[in-house]
């Protein structure tokens, strides 16, 4: 039993970067505001004090709750007695750990954007953090949010596909075509710094979406990769593009393809997955749609009016009434309020209830530093060990 | 100079029907709490007094700002210091007029659904009412908030269509396709009673959101119309489909049809419009979308990514990040919020400012009005007058 | 027993216009020509003679078989031993009646190109010409020979609607946005010229093949018309735009719209029919795709992989590898040579065999009378007698 | 000059294999037939005496011009007065070497079906003994006869996309998905018999095509592969799916996927290149649209309409009309016919005819044994010497 046991009304918030003319931050905080579970009380929205006061203030928290670190935040947040039950964790990825850890430490659940950390030994370290913890952890795998992603996930579950055979991942964008970074773009200058972000460019900002989506999907992960990385853009020391293989244990087989650098493609996050039986195609670009066939059928276009319970039970509208980015997103705070209300009873969150948690974001890191360590010897195959 | 003037933090809300089973109360909630502009305090949310508790509570509102009727509410809520400021109005049409004229009266601005009455005698007294009212009446004919909707407005005006020649607008369902009012639904049952719903069925429900888009878009609406409707289900007392052709003063031509009964067809909103020089193609169900063809040129497959401050000022997330219905549907709270904060100041709404209002409405009232007469005799041409 | 009784290899085939420049006399010859059913030895290609003799030259026929007029070429090719059995007339509309008479009354079959005749007078006499003659009138509504329109014509035969609602179709084009016809464009002068077209200018052209379609996948046939008819561009004779609203006697509505002055549009005729039971969805410049849906399931991606023998008999490769127009045209005269083969021995034509006859084409004729009439008594409803 | 110079008339074509129940020679029947160009007069149509009879008297060729085997029939026809100009290949891999050769000996045109030949040993002398003749080699690569594809290669020569970063190129099907060459298909049988398919399952049918068409439109072709080869059902010897890293000698990456076991496609061959500048994407399925980008503005969906000469030169109908796989093929036979036509007296090919040549089977070739020697060694990256 937590001390936020019989608690009604919102579970009060915290977060943990965000601040003025960040992305993410700001989709946390309607992700989380959406369906009224959750309401923002305080924050340590900037490593500058001055921006983190302003965005605090434009966001209406009590000046007192405003924090120019998060290590600050963490203990006394801790000790309020309307203090925060959960926070969000927004900032650049080698700022995800600390700052989880010091949450999970005090009990306070957290909400981390992915990738989960800058490496894999910052990860594993994270990992056990949190099997210690009460807390709980939530990684915004955000995609895993969406619908018909949770519909292809209970079919393939239910064996729609037949054994696995094939997973054709992609995750492809064209804002960093050129070399954005040195021209004053925030969110490609850290993305692309090693320091900030990690081994992985493209790899570890993308990549690790689509990784997760296709083991969210398929219930498998591949047991080794084979990779080549390319920085096109002159000066980038990350890379933005990869092409990975896929082996899993099973036989399947695949392929991933995340890349920042080519034209014509906004956010186009794709997975085919295809088994003996079936096959199932989604677009996160047209996300209501689910291509389902049974081999020998006509191809089905699934959408929620035709889904179960897996996909339908956290929507808002009827299908034909588009839900996009952010409801998606805003499905994984509503999961997490779920379980976090739970958790204040000692139960466990309700049947159905389902999140990206420390286990997906370990596999990320394993997978970018797989796919590095194979880029590194030409493509050999290595296992994510 | 309003009494509100110099508040800060989000805009006090109160709510007439939308309680528990409803659906358009639940979208009003989410937009209105999508960006923070609003908070729900009051309600009036159901003419039954126990619903209206229930739902209250649920919702979160105190005991005492939960009232019995909108009447009760309007007297008191004017009076309350920390009144609200705002209502929004989501019962069934022929409980539009009432409390509309009851908030507007009190000076309390109102957001009211679709269509704006249930007849167009209300319709005209309520354009009356609003005239004389300090306060600002915002009709959620909320697919005018799309983003790309904005855009092909936007080129419209600046010309790309050149003169105005050929309309297509169509909002086409399948959930009416059975008599379900008769087996239990809600939702279908007073859509489907002449007393709650007014003179048009499909015409009014589906049909006025058609045309509003065709005229938000292209800046002109029909002086004519020729309408044949049709109850396709058996003991059904309004239209279920309607098809009806369109002229234009300016020499240009139409034809809208609705239709709750083509299977196969979710919430296919679709608009298309061609002039001398130009066509442009928007669907509902891909909103993100815009086709856009000057004549002799290869479409163009316009998103937000390429789209000008008009469709973008609003936006939350970069384009490739699907936005949808509830995002649209905020976006016209997001209107109203800005409205309203200048209007506490005595100021105008900031340029661009952009929602459906009165107009809208009494020209929604006249096209069924028109139909409904036109289809009387035999599809003769009947001005909206 | 026809006097070819017996013959063996491809049908000796006559051809009345088609000579340079023309477009629609190319395209049966290669539909003629694609399957080997036919082999193109006679024709009077041209009313100006030289043109004949060069048009006719080009195309490899012997200097006796290229004729001046069809008079001659009807009266010789009926004596010679190698005469023709069939001929494609493929002149502008007022030019169908008196060669397509011609040959019916000397026992050679006739393959013409739509609308049958110029006005509904000619139309008349002429299925009464086809009534008298032993020879087979066929009627190139091209469109009715697509696999998947035949798969949605057996499917709606089947019961896949079940009661008839609702039939949209459209054929909406671009190409006579401008008044090309006073810029020498060939093929629009006489297409928007009265004395050549008839009294339909779109609603002939193509609006024809619009309602041809309609009936031909439905079944049915609308008993009454209300049209508006528009002639955009400045100084056109005739409609090149025309919104006309359907009803059945069966109690069905629909609206068909044609137009050739909307940007975008190249060549897109769309059928969408439904009923009570379900909808089928199809469109020509994606022609191997139909999409079927019964009421509450997901719509099907129908294919000719699919599909049954009905669409897949004519198929020349599998489903995946595009058929198109031309395929689809070349169906029309596959049906021809197998009802021209069975004809000789006196047979009647194998099993399945299927092409519009004067029916459809006297059905054409009426429907666009009856448009003319309906739009000269503003809209009236209009039987189509 | 030839024999044949000064002849009118179409080409006269015989055919080596082809007979009943083959599908590609009834394709290429239909292909040399569709513009008049060719006319099939002789063949040697199957290895079983019998079956080539009984299909040449189908197709009616002369008695004396059906041969039992293709070196009687090249001895022969090369002696004839009105013997063959050109002939047809459409035998199973293993049996395209000797037949070429032969017919390339006797300064007979050779259009051959892909692979070229069953191993690299024999394209490569193939090869020589096409640089020693006289005679032409066309390689039915039909796919890069599609009007939009020939448009995407004008376009990247012309620079649109800058300089190449990455092509993603496809070719999936899924009729190979149960072990259907033991269930009587012969289409199946010898295509997954490594004597007659040579070392390639699905990397020789269709992983060839897939790159050539890569490298058609790029003009690149790649210096190395790394490729992961599997035979999912159980007991087939050859590949059936197979997932290949590319690297150009211009820093360009790739990736190639080819598969005949993923439910779900039929013949979905799908072509991606990006640069610096811009994308192009088209897929065979819908092969008249080519959606072009420009980096930074929106995609334009390229038809034909807007299309160059480099894509229209060889259409039949105008855009809108849909043109398919059999067009496509028939485009390669036309620009044979200029070629040949041209060679008759002595001269080259018109200016812009093109078609596969030796040149690309010898490419296709040296791509499936680097293929295979890759994924011998565990992906190894392998240099296509």
């Amino acid at each position: 039993m937590s001390r936020f046991a019989g608690r009604a009304g919102p579970i009060r918030l915290g977060m943990v970067g965000g601040g003025q003319g960040a992305f993410i931050g700001a989709v946390h905080r309607i992700a989380a505001r959406m369906d009224g579970h959750f309401e923002l009380v305080a924050g340590a929205l900037s490593s500058t004090p001055e921006t983190a006061r302003e965005s605090g203030a434009a966001l209406g928290l009590a000046p007192d709750r405003i924090y120019d670190d998060f290590e600050t935040m963490a203990r006394r947040e801790a000790r309020l007695k309307d203090g925060i039950e959960a926070v969000a964790i927004v900032t650049p990825n080698h700022l995800h750990f600390a700052p989880a850890r010091a949450f999970l430490r005090r009990g306070i659940h957290v909400i981390c954007d992915k990738p989960m950390t800058a490496t894999g030994a910052e990860a594993k370290k994270l990992a056990a953090e949190a099997a210690k913890s009460d807390a709980l952890f939530v990684l915004t795998h955000n995609y895993s949010g969406y619908p018909m992603i949770r519909q292809a996930r209970a079919m393939v579950a239910e064996g729609f596909l037949g054994r696995l055979r094939g997973v054709q991942v992609e995750y492809v964008q064209d804002w960093l075509a050129t070399p954005v970074e040195s021209q004053g773009s925030k969110q490609a200058e850290w993305r692309t710094d090693p320091a900030r972000s990690g081994a992985g460019g493209a790899l570890g900002d993308i990549g690790t979406h689509a990784f997760q989506l296709a083991a969210f999907v398929t219930g498998e992960a591949p047991e080794a990769v084979s990779a080549d990385l390319t920085s096109f853009v002159t000066g980038r020391r990350l890379d933005d593009d990869a092409r990975v293989l896929l082996r899993y244990a099973s036989g399947a087989k695949g392929a991933l393809w995340c890349s920042q650098v080519a034209p014509g493609n906004e956010n186009r996050l794709t997975l085919r997955v295809y088994g003996e039986d079936g096959g199932l195609e989604w677009s996160q670009e047209n996300p209501e749609r689910l291509v389902a066939t049974r081999l020998g059928e006509a191809p089905r276009l699934m959408t929620r009016a035709v889904a179960g319970p897996e996909a339908t039970r956290l929507q808002r509208v009827p299908s034909g009434h588009p839900e996009g980015y952010l409801e998606a997103f805003a499905n994984l705070y509503a999961e997490a309020a779920a379980a976090i209300r739970a958790a204040r009873e000692g139960a466990a969150a309700p049947a159905g209830t389902l999140f990206p948690d420390v286990g997906d974001g370990l596999a990320g890191l394993r997978f970018v530093e797989a796919c590095v360590a194979s880029a590194k010897r030409d493509g050999r195959w290595t296992a994510l060990s």
